[in-house]
Parts: structure tokens; C-alpha cells; sequence
């Protein structure tokens, strides 16, 4: 089973989910200055999913770089973490609307750490997939990465009904993190070819 | 002609309507739990078509994967299918706005009913298109659950407007039933590579 | 300049307009039969544009398999056939919600009319950019279909203010005459081949 | 690093945005004349950004033509780019449903001038990824246009504030400007072929 149409259905799923949230910035009626005061925290929660969707994009795009078979549990795997994906757009646009209160600051945090599971799930997927000795397998490593932030999500969900700021703290830390990308699979290429 | 564009435009057209099918869960507009509840429906009935689309999109790569010929039949076919799968966020979209009811599960079933028609008339239009003996004509073989589907869907329309639970047990049985991936074309390339 | 990227876009953009097409058809809020009556019209239109549009994809998935060389002109010729095709959402729910009124059957022929033009410019394009000679150009032939289809729109236009019956006929049977898929390519590389 | 995925993912997000700002073309509810005669300013605006947006496609298209090598830091000056460019459906919106008002022109200009930075540091992004001497530093040569545009923007956005016309002009000019193909790729490709 070729890769390529996984590639293509979850590029086609992120780009349109990064598009979708965007609608939640709904125009104004007016045109004066005073109708974008209330856009300010949908346009900020829409910024930090649009960095999260970038982080997941870029690195499904590594990961799948590394996979050279693909099955049906790889397929479905993919799927969940996709459907996790496809809560973005809510979550996004609840935390917005409401102006970071708390229980939407806790959503937001299941659905992070939901796609972080279904993440995880699909590593394991492809690695198993692809057979003990993978180039992927031992990029991975002991990613601590990919263990650390369930943690944060974790602690947030709890810390948004003591105080929203915290969890907010939290979602843009892990952010910040990922933000460099995943060099581990770019190095052991390098190492191997 | 290639099939390259077919599998791309349907590849398109389902990862639309699956993110398209969440807008239906519509942002509340207050920050309380009990703004959730109401949603509850509408998210079990976006994870129904969630995992219908996602099997459709599934057992779609594998026919095409065993598929070599496509002409302006398959062309048609394929759209033929993509009309009927476009109409589930209208129908998902009801039966969950609707609590299940009546009415909104029979409609459910019957889009359930044509595009799993569609489908068994593509896979007829791709086996015609490919000649006998071909790999995809032996893998499908007898395709008791193409046969079994569709029989299910017909009872569950008019079993809804006696008890709606019966027509929702019987889609998420179907589902339960394809959620295990499409074998045949797998275990045939095995046994020819 | 490689036609893949062409090609995709031009499906990406087709696909969702397609499936755009079908958020006109707006859920109603009660469950009872009555609350699909008002919905026909919408619907008829949908299945209408749809086919409309499935024949544009058609046709262009056969005009650039014969196609080899793409440059700027034929990227803008694209892009201006993809803005008339974007009108269809509007132009189709239009004609729906107002149960095919006189102006706006005028100015669905009116989309109509402008993306067959477009279309005729981009073939231009096309075969310009092939050179003389090319599989494509002869393909073409005399293209009565792609002649005859404007003035049909060109008479709907006016027909829709003396009786809107007229003009949907035309347009249902301008898509039934482009339903059987343009055998000239097909014949073509069958005869060089 | 393949840039495929790249240019689908980007292929993707700006076919979804060039489909969703047709919405802002809300349908009206009556069939008369008198009902689009208000959607002329949000029409025109939608004119000048399917414009823009082909642009940025046709040019990212050439852009991405000349590339070989693709890394993390080209990944998200792209994910920054299409940030930019995914606000245009705002932007264009809230210009034409205040037909063409000071605030929202100068909103408007600022995100074409921020699309235009973002474009920049993406162009400087892959000519550092392919080394000194590439086919794509050499092809950009000194940029007058993409030098250009950017003090166009600045300088229309304190204009709209005096007169909106200007700023409107001026976005029209730059329009204009780019519609001409960018040569430099091809020339430069068709010298070293």
C-alpha cells in the first residue's frame, strides 16, 4: 500500500481544518475600530491553533518522510488523529468567544492532549508497520518530546478552573517547544545516507 | 487515462465534507457546561459519519490501489458516489439537531443506502473497466458485506419510524462491521506478489 | 512548467465548490416532512450544479491528459475559468431559495454562459501553447458541443424573463448533452497509439 | 526533504481560501434586482483577492518550480505565508460590506503588506536552502517588483484614512503589476537548458 494517498487525504484534512477556524472570525457589521476590540481573543486563539495544526502538519510530514509501508491499521490510526484534528475548529472557537473562561480552557486542553494520544498511537503504528530496525524506530528514540506534553495537558486541564492563565501558559509553552522542528529524523537521514 | 487525478479529487471531496460536518457543531455562545449538553446528539452523530466516511475513503484506496484502467464510466461512477456522500452533513447534521428523531434516522439510512448502491456500482464500472480476471474482480469475490449492507439500511429506514434506537443500532452496527479494513485486496496481492 | 500543480489546484478548488454547493442546503430546525418541502427546489438546483460541475472536472481532467506543456497563459486561462466556476454556490442557491425565479435563472445562465467562455480560452491557451499540430488540437476537431452550448445559454438568458421553464430545460439539457463524456480525446490516443 | 507535500499542502490552503471568501457573497432572500445591487462592494473585493490570491499561487508556483531542496526553516516561512494569506477572507469581507471604509481599507492593506514580507522571508528562506549560485538566487536577480509592492502597501494604508479611493487604486496597481507573469524563472531556466 503506497503512502502517497495517506499524504494527500491528511494534507487535504489539516488545510482545510487551518481554513475552517479562520471562519470564526466572523466580519463585523460596522466598520469602526470598536467592532475589532471583541476579535482580539478569537484572533489570538486562532494564531495558537494555526501554529499547533503547523506543528502536527510538519511533523506527520517527517514522520511519513521515514515510512515506506503503510497498512490498514496505519490508515485507521491516521483517521483518529484526524478526527481529534477536526475538534480544533471548536475548541478554537469556544476558547475565543468566551474570552479564555475556564471550562472552554479545559476543552481546549482535552482536545491537545486527545490529538497528542492519537499522535502517539500512530508512531507506534508506522513503527510497527515498517519492522523492528526502522530508520523511523530509531529516530524516535526516547522522544521526550512526544512524552512531555501530554503531561503539560494534563496539569493544564485542572489548572484552567484555578486560574485560565496558567493553562494558557501551558498550551503556548508546548507550542514553543515544538516549534523547533523535529531534527531527530533529519539527522539520522544525514547519519545513514 | 491515469487515476491519479480521480483518487486526488476524491480524496478532496471527502476530507471536505468530513471537516465540512463539523461546523455543524456549532460554538455555543456561553462559557457553562450546560452549554454543552444540547451538543451531544450532534457529536455522537458526527462521530457516526466521521467513521462512515472514513471507511468509504478507506475501502475506496484499496479498489483504486488494485485498479489499473479508468475511463469515462469509472469518471461518472465515482462522481455518482461523491453525490451521495456529499449529502451526509445534511443528513448528519439533522439527525443529531434532532435528538434522533423519526424522520431525520430514516433519511440518514436512506443516504447510507445510496451511496452504498453507488459504490457497489462503481466497483462494478472498475471491474468492467479492468477485463475478467482481473486482480480486483477475484479479490471482491463473493463480498458478503457489500450484499449485507444494504439490506441492513433498508430495514433500518422503516424500523425508524417505530423505534429510532433500532436504526441507529443497526448503523452503528454496519459501521462495526467495516471497520475491520478490506482484506481481500491485501491478501490477493499477497498471494500473486 | 509541469501541469501537476495545475491539476491540482484546479481539482482542490472544484472540490470544495462542490461540496460548498451542498451548505445551501440548510438544516431545518423541526424533524417533520413538511420541514423538507421548501428544500426541493434547493436541492434540484444542487443536483443540477453538480452535474455542471462534475462535467467541467470531467472535461478538463481529459483536455489536460492530452495536454504537455502549461505557461503563464494557460495558469491565468485557469484561474479565470476557476472564478466563474466559483459563482456556481451562489449562483445555484440563489436559483434555489427563491424556487427558480425569472432573474435569477437568468443569472445562473449568465455563470453559465461567462465559465464556458472561460473555458473556450483556456483550450485556446492550451492548444496555443502546444504548439501546431498537437494531439489536442486535433482532438478538438470542430467542437460543435463546445458552440453550440453558448448560444443555448445566450437564449436561456432572455427565455428566463418570459418563462423560467424554458431556460431550465435548456440548462438540464445542455448537461445531459455533455453527460456522455468527449470520446474525441480518448478516440485520438487510441488511434496514435 | 521532498517539496511535493509542500506545494499540495499550500495548493490546498489557498484553493479553500479562494472558495471561502465566495461566501462572504451571502445569498439574498429575494429574487429582485434591487437584492444584489448592495453586493456590488463585496463582489469587487472579492474580484481583487481572487486576483491577489492567483498571484500568490502563480508566483509560489515558479517560486517552488526552481527549488530542489526543501528544510524545516522553508517548512514554516511557507505555514507563515499561508497565515498571511489565510486572513484574506476576513479582510475582504469587512471591505465590502462597508463598501470600501477607511478602517477596513487600511486592515486590508496591511495584510497584503504582511502576505508581502511573508513571501519575502519564504523567497529568502529556500535560496539560503539551496546553496550560493542556485537557479532561483540568480532568476530573482534584484526584485524591483517584490521590493515595490510592499512601499505601495505602506504608503496606501495611512491614505485610506484620507481618501480610501487611493488606497484602492493603489491596491489595483499592484494587482495590475504582478499580473504580468514573473519571466525571470522561465527565462532563466530556458538560458540553462
Amino acid at each position: 500500500m503506497g503512502k502517497s494517498r495517506l499524504e494527500a487525504f491528511s494534507d487535504g484534512v489539516i488545510a482545510i481544518l487551518i481554513t475552517i477556524m479562520v471562519l470564526e472570525l466572523k466580519v463585523p457589521h460596522g466598520a469602526g475600530a470598536a467592532m475589532l476590540a471583541p476579535l482580539w481573543p478569537v484572533f489570538l486563539s486562532y494564531v495558537l491553533s494555526f501554529v499547533y495544526l503547523g506543528i502536527y502538519w510538519n511533523n506527520h510530514h517527517h514522520m511519513l518522510h521515514a515510512t515506506t509501508r503503510v497498512g490498514g491499521r496505519v490508515l485507521w490510526a491516521n483517521l483518529h488523529l484526524l478526527f481529534w484534528l477536526s475538534l480544533f475548529p471548536f475548541a478554537t472557537g469556544w476558547l475565543g468567544e468566551n474570552h479564555f473562561a475556564a471550562l472552554p480552557a479545559a476543552l481546549y486542553g482535552l482536545v491537545l492532549l486527545m490529538a497528542a494520544i492519537a499522535y502517539w498511537l500512530l508512531q507506534q503504528a508506522i513503527i510497527a508497520a515498517q519492522g523492528p530496525g526502522s530508520l523511523l524506530g530509531h529516530a524516535v528514540g526516547r522522544d521526550w518530546k512526544g512524552k512531555l506534553s501530554p503531561l503539560f495537558y494534563l496539569a493544564a486541564i485542572p489548572a484552567a478552573f484555578w486560574h485560565t492563565g496558567i493553562s494558557l501558559a501551558l498550551y503556548v509553552g508546548v507550542a514553543l517547544l515544538w516549534l523547533v522542528p523535529d531534527r531527530r529524523i533529519e539527522r539520522e537521514l544525514g547519519t545513514r545516507g
